[in-house]
Order: C-alpha cells, then sequence, then structure tokens
C-alpha cells in the first residue's frame, strides 16, 4: 500500500515528504522482485527488524552477494552486533560478504545533497573500496576502515550517550556540559569497545565521534530529543507513545547497560541513562552523582 | 584603573560583567603585590602575551611555585607550546613546576557554576593531581593527565577547525558536514600530535574531542565566530577590526599550517583555513576541494 503510494507520487509521503525520489529508484514491497538479481543488498532497517528480515531474504539472494547493513544497534538478549546476526542467518551462504556503513549521516539532510562524510567497513578492505566507489560523490564522502567491530558499536553506543547530551540540554545545563558528557561518554564506549575487539582509533573517527557529535548536536536526532524530554520531566512511556520512528537508544541502552555488567566495564554515563530510562531515577539526581564520583585521571 | 573599577563595584565592567566576584578575590594592577607569597601562580593571558608576562614575573616569584597556565596558542615563529614559552623564560627557577589546564570551559558558563569537566596535565603527576584538589569543586570537575603536549595541542589546533566549522555554517551547510569536518579535522589535530610527542588518547578526551566540540557547536566561541562571518562573504580585517577579545585560531592556524609544512603532515582542513585567511580564498571553494580529494582510508 505505502509502496503503490510512493510509486504513484514519486515520493514517501511518511518519511522525507518532500522528496522528489529519482526515476532509477524502483518502489516495491514484494522482497523477491527487490533481490532479484541484485549484487549488493542495502539492509536500512530498525535493528530489532534485522534478524526476521536476514532469516526472509536468505532463500532469495545470490551466493556472491554483498550484503551492507546501515542499523545502529545491539540485539536485545544476544548482545549480538547487526553484522553479526546478518551473519548468522546468512551463514549458509559462504560467499556472501558483510559489511556495514555509518557515520554522521542524518538522512534529512543526506537527501538533500548537503556534504557529508561516512564510513564503510569490512574485514575485507577490497570490498569496503568497492563500496566506497560505489557509494562516493561530490556531496557524499566515503572512507574505508577494517574494524567493523568498532565501527558498529560507535554507532550503535553514541545513541546512549545522546540520550544522556539531550536530559542535559532538558535540565537547562550548558555547552561545557554536553561537551564534558560527550567526551567522558566516548570513553565510556572506546571502554567497552577495546574489550569487545575494536580499535581504539575507530572511535576517533566519523563511525565514533562522528556520529556522536551529529547525534548529540543536532535536532533532526530523536535519540537526543527524547533525553531532552526526560531531562523536561516527561515520562518515557508517554514519549514512546508520541514518537513514530525509532530511537534506537532506548533499547541499545539497555543492552549496553548489561554487556557493561557482564564484562565489569565501568560505564557511569550509560549506568545514568539506563536508570533514568528504566528505574525512573530523577535525572537532576543523576548529573549530581556523574560530577561527584571520585577525582580520577583521563587515562587509566 | 580597570583594577581599581573592579576592587569598587565588585566585578569587571569589561569582561562577564554582570557576575559578582567572591569576596576572597583580590584585586591589583601590580604584579608584585599578586605574585607576593604565593604557593600556585595561574597564568590565564593571551598566548602572544605569554612570553612578556613570564619574563616579568620571573625575579618575583618563589622558587618552589606551581604554575599552571590556561592559555590555548603556539607562539607565531617559535612554535612554542604555553607550557614550553614558560619553561624557558623560568628555566633558572629550576624547581618551579609548570603545569597547564584545558577542557571545555567556555568561562561564561564556569562563571555560572554550569557543570563542566576540565583536564590538568603535568610532567609530574603528583602536581597534576594537587592542583586537581585545589580546582574539583561540585560542579567542575578535573581529571588529571601525564600528556602535556597532548593537552596543550588539543587546545590549541581544535581553534582552527572551530574556524572551519565556523564557515560551514556560515555557508549554511548541515549538521552532517560540521560534524564530518570536526572529525576529520580531529584526524589532523591527532596526525600532528603525534610527530610533536603527544599521545592519540589525549586528543580523545576533555582537552581534545571535548574542547573542539565546546568550541565549533557554541555560540560562546570566539573562534566559531570567525568563521562564520568568513563563510558570510565578510573580510578578515572587518571582522577583527570589531571584536574586542582575542580569537586566538587566527593565529594560530599560521603557526599549525607551517609547523604542518615542515614536518610534511597532511592536514588539509588546516591548510583550508588558511587558504581563507591569510590568500583570501573563497571559503565555498575550500569546502569543494575537501571534497573532491581522492578516496582514502580513515586508518592509514
Amino acid at each position: 500500500m505505502l509502496a503503490s503510494q510512493i510509486k504513484e507520487e514519486g515520493r514517501n509521503p511518511r518519511y522525507l515528504s518532500t522528496l522528489k525520489l529519482p526515476e532509477k529508484v524502483k518502489v516495491t514491497s514484494q522482497i523477491d522482485e527487490a533481490l532479484a538479481g541484485a549484487e549488493i543488498v542495502v539492509l536500512a532497517v530498525p535493528s530489532h527488524a534485522m534478524r526476521q528480515i536476514t532469516k526472509t531474504i536468505n532463500p532469495l539472494i545470490k551466493q556472491k552477494v554483498v550484503v551492507l547493513s546501515l542499523a545502529k544497534g545491539i540485539e536485545e538478549g544476544t548482545f549480538c552486533r547487526m553484522s553479526e546476526v546478518v551473519e548468522e542467518e546468512l551463514r549458509s551462504r559462504i560467499k556472501t560478504k558483510i559489511a556495514v556503513l555509518s557515520g554522521p549521516n542524518h538522512a534529512e539532510e543526506v537527501a538533500q545533497n548537503i556534504p557529508t562524510a561516512t564510513v564503510v567497513a569490512c574485514g575485507d578492505i577490497k570490498i569496503a573500496q568497492f563500496l566506497q566507489r560505489i557509494f562516493m560523490t561530490s556531496w557524499f564522502r566515503v572512507y574505508t576502515n577494517d574494524d567493523v567491530i568498532g565501527v558498529e558499536l560507535g554507532g550503535a553506543t553514541k545513541n546512549v550517550i545522546a540520550i544522556a547530551a539531550g536530559i542535559s540540554d532538558g535540565l537547562g545545563f550548558g555547552d561545557n556540559t554536553k561537551a564534558s558528557l560527550m567526551t567522558r561518554g566516548l570513553a565510556e564506549m572506546i571502554r567497552l569497545g577495546l574489550v569487545m575487539g575494536a580499535r581504539r582509533e575507530t572511535f576517533a573517527g566519523l563511525s565514533g565521534v562522528g556520529d556522536l557529535i551529529a547525534t548529540c548536536t543536532s535536532r533532526h536526532s530523536r535519540n537526543r530529543a527524547v533525553g531532552e524530554r526526560l531531562g523536561k520531566g516527561e515520562s518515557l512511556a508517554k514519549i514512546l507513545k508520541e514518537m513514530r520512528m525509532v530511537a534506537e537508544g532506548v533499547r541499545t541502552t539497555k543492552a549496553v547497560y548489561q554487556m557493561a555488567l557482564r564484562h565489569g566495564i565501568e560505564m557511569p554515563i550509560t549506568e545514568s541513562v539506563y536508570q533514568v530510562l528504566y528505574e525512573n531515577k530523577n535525572p537532576r539526581d543523576c548529573v549530581e552523582d556523574l560530577m561527584k564520583r571520585g577525582a580520577t585521571s583521563e587515562i587509566k
């Protein structure tokens, strides 16, 4: 229904509805039609839908297809990264190459050809370079990286810190507060990443710091917006009820918090966001608790 | 004259003029009076004034004084960091300990007790911890670091990237553009830092990413404001004439650009800012040139 409407109007009435779609884009709601003959399959779905989608496409894709995931989340319960979900479900297709794309890429701006940069990561750097050639334009600059774990974890965990940054905004704190929270949040993201096998440098890149900045400082960010409303005193239930699009960070916070517990990683900001979201803690008390922690070094 | 006015009114009519100064603050324009018996000397002066000030205080300070520099710049011509200037000028005082403080700390907000974090660096970590105890409050959270080079270079070089971010704002680009520029700017800061002996991790901290974020995204930042006006087509001469306070980044850009040339470090964003500031290059052409550079990896 939505597909036929998009086909007719040449635009999507639900998302970015003023954007005229290029004529080369073929719209279909039939997954076998979408996949027929595809050499690259781009999975742009919410994280919680990734497993079901990959199960569905498994029998329909070619042996040598390249699969590119754009999802930024961690699967609840399993703590799988999105490329791990894809790999598990498509594992019978041994020649399938899985890559991920992440970065400071608000769709609202990319759709308007506003200059931006992004990163494509794949364990096989040749595949990353192949996708770089495909997606690079004069306004969309693609970098490569071979650290899939780091790129995916950055994209997912930054949403937790974006909720914290939003809470700070909602409470009326300043630019100093937010920059401090983001930086100490990045330190948590790195600690988790190192334990999971990511490289530290990746978090200083587009999928780490870059996406963190774009998410924490932009009016386009849904995760920051959730935080801001929490900071102003609204309940999570009310906020989620009124949002049509997914704020991945709400789910990701639970997953990251549980991963931190399991691995014994100190993540005080993540823990605070978890307590606000799931244990009804007062946001203002969280900020106070964070400021009152023992004196420490930046570099432990 | 200003000093007596501040003493009389209990506030500084020129800077943060609505702020009531604490009664414990003693105001003087006599440098020997300011230094008499001091155990800690805090140097909060513009970078270009640092050498003259330290020359002046050299005969007046105690042998065992701790000197803390807040300046964020690089000396023109010599390419000295501020702590190097201090060390050169006070070198006869061999027991003097030199530390630096840097971070996402807009004075406008710190003065209002808005929560923020900062980092104090000293080669002697015990001195850093001593200053941490002195400056830490429930709204000003101090971390320590022993990487003086990294902390100082972060604080100085981020001003160059802030001008670039401002230019992007002035040209009307988006949140994606700015986050991308900041991230690739950080990559340049790190490349320079590593050659100069800094640690990579420091740039992911409060004096690197933290200060970069606070400077590039805040209405309080003079460097970002200079960039924004350049992006809108104003001339540098006109902008500087109308600013009362120092935009350190204008001077720092020249120093950093020359350091990059000397050491053969690739710093395309810094080079672009240099060309806009000193060679009259059109800002819009710079963005285009940056986007059109050859395809590359994040991690070379």
